[in-house]
């Protein structure tokens, strides 16, 4: 049977000097940490754009958000400072001054309103997402014996109904900020119990606010279905070992936990496994023993694999592949030195690694584990794909 | 203390006559049956954009999937053409005909292929989704009395690990074919024992491909990760139903399942309940009272909420939602007549909703259940977010 094949081009109506316009869906802002700039990756068309957005100021703990309608990401700084850049032209179109020191930002889930957690002067400010004006700031402070002290805030988050999420360290409370709302009230108040929550994440489904506490190890869970229940504090002890009660307990990094079929990984800072805990019950289940101590643990869109990344300079070009079924190590990669942040393309075809020691930005094909793409950058850390857009607490 | 906040705007590079671009991540485009045309809609600016895409041809069954860099967006309709649609300028860029008569399209996990699964010749076609040039055609075909006679091919789907999955109606056969390799090999051939499969679906994970039969209460289901071992036939009755054995049984349209939580969400033809299985064991659990004959269940990002249309005067202009732990109606919203298609924006705030009869696109704010924008469109039916383009199986 003969089939009828055609094709027709637009005619080129673009003018002269002007490059034909390129996806946007499959760019991916690369943190160079040492020179305050970002770079943006194509891992579709597998290469480095040639401009790249500098003079962004300290990136350390930089983050970075984007507009439900892929015109804007947003990059937070520790100086305190949001910057706005357009998503087709690349060019940086706005800034503002939100505190003197951020630590971390979100965009409501209806894309109108970004909030910055804030050091210094500790608290939450809320700026319109279209034209970055000032809309409110929330100071934070707590009461002792009488008298009022500042607090500085992390861990904000973006939590279905359009509400934010975030903890006072020394406060030791979360607030859930409604972000629908005229002047944008704290709803809820819920104290942490356990002394110096440092750093919190949400659940991908954004049902739960977890949130680590400093020398302790346990951690605050919240249910967001049921705040008016306040908080249960889960430990992350394997009970069938015996610990040194002398030794430090460090907090583990809590932007890392994958959350995977019924379980939810947690990569701990300072031993040499992850600890699987029960999605729903959030029981301690039992220990994944892995090569080094485990920093980051990423999930496959599959749900089937949970990659992981280590500390020390013996095991930090490594990623070890975590099976979610057999809850056991099933392979072993190395990537390249100091790996400091990965991400799964969104259909879950391949990972980005970041390799900051060896600088490069290194495509991965989660299939066939094949390294497919390198490219070289300037002290690499964080990876930030504009499909962040479309995910709950990204 | 001082706050420094200062704007700087980028200079207007663009020429006379060009207008600046718009985000194209909130866009959304509606099929418009009756005038075989596609309105696009953004949901973000809650305005339809001034340019329509029209003679696209007969739109019954018509199904869009967007490449992973978001330049293009891929109709396929029943006329065997699919059509390559700019997303930016919105511009029809190529079309290609694949067969006389299609029934579904996919694109692969990596983004650079694209099959259409088709009746009449009955096959499947893959076909590049850079240039739209033909790959590799498959012919279906089965073996009865010694003769080779044709077979129609529906439910195709993207699968992890870069695979494509559907299946023969009068083969009986789903196929999983490999589009990493060369000549995209048919790497299985499992058999579905129950005779005429008619229409497929996969869980959002991307494990479980379910196929639905004529005349049957029961399904197939094909754990994706043990192909080897084959299907598992599922019954979808309530075994504390009384059934009339001579009424005739109708397949649920298989689009439109809901996954969410650990349940499996059913809206069976033809009864006014939707089946909840177990999404692990998919075995029957409970069924959910509904006020008429259900159509589509579908899932909130966050999990919590399925909401469902229903078929009849009665009842077609109303919207159940379910939640996911209660397990049970907690509210009915009217909001046009004859819902055809509804579908939840990326982070859950809001919902799309095509009243067909009606002639209108609604969008319901998904927290406070209120409609916030009406607009109206010429028999709208199916509705494709750009945001599919980062979805397993959409």
């Amino acid at each position: 049977m003969r089939r009828l094949v055609w094709i027709f081009l637009l005619p080129l109506l673009l003018g002269p000097g002007q490059a034909a316009s390129e996806g946007i869906g499959s760019r991916v802002f690369v943190v160079e940490r040492a020179s305050g700039s970002l770079a943006v990756y194509d891992y579709q068309a597998r290469k480095l754009l040639p401009k790249r957005i500098t003079d962004l100021g300290n990136l350390r703990h930089a983050t970075m958000i984007f507009s439900p309608d892929l015109r804007y990401g947003y990059l937070a700084t520790r100086g305190g400072k949001v910057s706005r850049i357009d998503l087709q032209s690349l060019e940086r179109t706005g800034e503002i001054f939100t505190s003197q020191n951020s630590i971390d930002n979100a965009i409501s889930q209806d894309g109108r309103v970004i909030a910055t957690a804030e050091y210094v002067p500790g608290g939450v400010t809320l700026i319109d997402a279209e034209d970055l004006h000032l809309l409110k700031e929330h100071r934070a402070t707590f009461e002792k014996d009488g008298k009022t002290f500042p607090s500085r805030v992390t861990g904000i988050v973006d939590a279905p109904g359009n509400r934010f999420v975030c903890v006072l360290i020394e406060g030791g409370e979360i607030w859930i900020i409604d972000a629908s709302q005229p002047g944008f009230p704290i709803e809820h108040r819920i104290p942490t119990n356990a002394a110096l929550p440092y750093d919190a994440m949400i659940t991908p489904d954004g049902r739960y606010y977890v949130v680590g506490h400093l020398e302790s190890d346990r951690v605050s869970v919240l249910d967001l279905t049921k705040p008016e229940a306040g908080v249960r504090e889960i430990s992350l002890r394997d009970p069938t070992l015996k610990y040194d009660k002398n030794a430090p307990v460090k907090l583990p990094h809590m932007a890392s936990w994958a959350v995977a079929g019924k379980w939810v990984f947690v990569p701990l800072v300072g031993e040499k496994r992850l600890a699987v805990l029960d999605r729903s019950t959030w029981e301690f289940h039992r220990s994944i023993p892995v090569r080094g101590h485990p920093v980051y643990a990423v999930r496959s869109p599959t749900e089937r694999e949970i990659w992981v990344s280590f500390s020390g300079e013996e095991d930090d070009a490594f990623v070890q592949i975590i099976d979610t079924e057999k809850l056991e190590v099933v392979d072993t990669l190395e990537v390249g030195g100091r790996i400091y942040h990965m991400d799964f393309t969104p259909r879950g075809s391949h990972v980005l690694v970041s390799a900051n020691r060896d600088n490069k930005l290194v495509l991965v094909n989660a299939a066939t584990r094949r390294i497919e793409d390198v490219q070289t950058l300037e002290s690499p850390s964080g990876i930030f794909g504009v499909w962040r857009a479309f995910r709950i607490g990204l």
